[in-house]
């Protein structure tokens, strides 16, 4: 039976952990590692065990860890942890919980992390600098990690791992199209041979050996901030016919840049703004455009290894 | 693979829709029935289907659906379907869409009700009743359905179906203690004999016979309003220990009144207030309480006909 | 200059509040008395005085009383009040404020009523009746109440007052029109003889005398569910041409109903879906609509009682 | 009387809009422009005029400019308008409106300005640099400007005037105390010499000569850009004992840069977390913290001229 309990939101942030180095770069991006000098995390904890049955069956609390006590545990732990990544916290953290608590048999622990982004101010030479201080608390796009942790003949492993960045919002001004899809009684969406198109985006993904997501091989790691930078820079680049065939693409430069990652995952929203005029001042590329409705189309999409080899 | 696409957030409204009649009546519930003058949606549709795939692969968009013509079609289907349930107008809509589309393989549509609450006015007499024109447009609990139709050999058929009432937000000012869980190094919560107790919880049910959700045999049919007043009842009835064991207590309940069901799940969360002052004038229920640094706690689970039996 | 601080969103919640009993009725509503089982409030306070000054200028914190230390003193004078109104617990809670810190020179005190609703739960004969112990939180709409204290000749005194319910999201199924604006080369919105109107509104009041507010003379007190059935029975009652003239004729009640306020104040919001499908089933009630693209229209106007002179 | 009416929430968006450019720098700040290649704004309009009052008191719609006519006319303005900024365009629409619709008597017009953000893509030689097709919408800080338009003498004019940037969202790691306070029997939060301060803030500052706001000479503009930096700066640079002296020190930096300014004014919120662990591995610096219960303190404060002088 589904049967789990934990504790969600809990808003934890660490100063001064430790930097993320010698990640490998790649041609898409520039990034190469984080400060770490500010590490947020807003966590999701879920126990299980059948141990915790009798809490609901015979109102027996004899096992049952408050969730109250997860929440301090988890903010004990931020302060032990002495790596550099959102899963390899996650991971660290939910062995200490099968280390204390035998009633648990398995536990998945997932966190956002909460971006902070780096603030330019003036050197004394008139150049500028990032603050080593002061930073945005950032509302934009942001890490994600998941790990389930089970007992297993040589104690604690991963059993499912996956890693993401989460609320990508973007816009191309022009150099994407609409057309040829099903004309029936009920289409009213005019086709269009170039939109501006405004996407959400949340990407995933697994890799081949679930350890590798910890960060201790920086090499091996996959940064969230370069997974983003691949989708601006094939936003960027492809001429697309739908966000299907985006995605795609996307998808297909992630798997071939990353050879350790099994699949990618997509979740993709369609924002598109809807011209209100267009044309102005005789030129096809300035346009007025308004919100639609609710922003609300969207697409679930995985691939794997298999796609990128078909190419 | 995963592979959907599909339009979420649609809002849609229908006037005079079908009364809900003949709901058989349980002892916890005055309900049995409602007029629908008004009866609102906010629908999900997911599509899945193997032509969709070179849409993502080689950008050919024939066999695409646009996700803004399911709109238009869900809105049209509102004013063709003449029955009287979240769960018959989806399941109805769903055989439109596969009749109309054969590039469709499957198809899942889920909706959460809004919902409309009477207000009364006085009638000539100084009574009050409720209008028959005005509504207020409620922020509170609200009924979920969702069916998922395959092609089957003799057509259409739900392959799965859910229904639920969700946000359901109560208080229990007392009658409610949490003791005797774990006590370690970790553990900084309170032992409390009485506490003032805030839950939410979504509570979802599953049919034997997936087609008595859609209302058509109204004895059949259980309305959520019914499987909420339940919860406030048992809510109301129990000295709870933990909200582990409320959810149990009412889990019982409802499979006992209605044995049409399989089974019964609950996502719960924990709210609950921090007392700062108690005892006042010396009346040991009377507390002020405060708001915690965030709703947190959580619990899952899913009950069925052998737990009932086992009672 | 505009100078002061304070703290917002303090949630505070009281079990076995005083009930407000003594109301005197209206023929638009039922509503008399409410029992405070539980009284919960979202309070913002503001203070106000020159000694505050060299907080900012001179970084010195002498006579600088920490927001935290508010939220304190409010949650511990929640359990001094006696009353039952939300504007007495203001008043009561500024008074001690200014009665603590000399430095205060002003103190202002806003709060939204957090709604409790009652539930039904049976009775041992059949009927329902009641919870005494189990309630709804409410996230529809509010009572609201402000007061503003300033040192007077004889001790602390209310300088303004504003009551309110705030957040009515009222749809009228039909007997609403909209025609014969102006119409211009921007118009596109089509005129309409019969609409489903869907309004939110926030209605203000203001006392002649300021302590009317307090509800310490209960007949002389108005109750934020009491305005609020004025507006569901305007609603009903009036076939409106617009919003404004809607709102007119809720004012109007409002101040022939309660003599004792000086003006009543209205922020109105249009949400009005919008048809898709009319004259189903060539019944011209019946109809299908949808969202607007964001809900957007609205309206302010204040009426004092030389409008309800006037008629 | 208060009597208005109008629409917000109308949010728009412009391809190749004009750049804004030769703005004037500041040591504070890189900013010298921007390409405004999208320009994005969520509008709020308000007219007012006796001829209104009709719409309410007669249900008189004549004169009565509908709000979804609002809509449509400000989306066509922002295809006319050729400047840069939010303040132009709003004076410009305001204009429009005030030479079509003889009854309106004076008009508001407000924009939050929906940020664009820059992405970096590889060039041919491995470098990287901003992509002129696609940008992240952000949900970071945004600048805000306001026009109060009314006819006077020689024409429409600006009465009123205000500017903008809001939802800074700034962590300061270390360099900031909060001792010295008011301490009584309702002090509970404890002094400190070092804390890691998180702070919200709105900053909004007026022209001497409110035409100075349309950024038509771009040497007398404020770009809401700069004063962001400036805020970032002196939070970097300034070892603050409250919130109260950094705003101060602020405010001073604002008008000294800017002397066309006639004042500027902050409304704060203090969101700071608070400390779990200290002095991890004995480190002073190194702390684990959560989240308050809810971020509530705030502050409002203005200052002009006079301030900076008295320096």
């Amino acid at each position: 039976r589904l049967m789990n309990y934990g504790k969600e939101k809990i808003g934890i942030y660490r100063t001064y952990a430790t930097p993320l180095e010698n990640v490998r770069t790649i041609p898409e991006s520039s990034f190469d590692g984080r400060d770490n000098t500010l590490l947020g995390l807003d966590v999701r904890i879920r126990l299980e065990g059948d141990k915790f049955f009798k809490n609901f069956k015979e109102a027996d609390n004899t096992d049952l860890v408050a969730t109250d006590t997860m929440k301090n545990f988890v903010q004990y732990q931020l302060g032990e942890y002495d790596g550099a990544t959102v899963e390899g916290f996650l991971d660290f953290t939910g062995r200490e919980f099968l280390d204390q608590y035998p009633q648990i048999e398995a536990i998945q622990l997932s966190a956002d992390q909460i971006p902070f982004d780096e603030l330019d101010v003036p050197t004394d030479d008139g150049d500028f600098e990032p603050s080593e201080l002061v930073f945005r608390v950032s509302q934009n796009e942001s890490g994600f990690g998941e790990v389930y942790l089970t007992r297993g003949d040589d104690g604690p492993q991963i059993e499912e791992q996956n890693s993401g960045i989460t609320d990508l919002q973007l816009v191309k001004v022009k150099g994407s199209s609409f057309t040829d899809y099903v004309q029936d009684e009920h289409t009213t969406l005019p086709e269009r041979e170039d939109r501006t198109l405004y996407i959400s985006m949340d990407i995933f993904w697994n890799y081949e050996d679930p350890e590798d997501c910890l960060g201790e091989e920086p090499q091996r790691y996959v940064a969230p901030e370069q997974v983003r930078d691949i989708a601006h820079v094939m936003f960027d680049e492809v001429y697309s016919q739908s966000i299907q065939d985006l995605i795609y693409q996307v998808g297909l430069r992630v798997l071939e840049r990353f050879p350790q990652l099994e699949s990618v995952n997509f979740e993709a929203n369609n924002q598109t703004w809807i011209a209100v005029r267009e044309e102005i001042d005789g030129d096809e590329d300035v346009r007025v455009l308004r919100e639609p409705a609710r922003p609300t189309g969207y697409q679930q999409f995985s691939m794997d290894r298999d796609d990128l080899e078909e190419q």
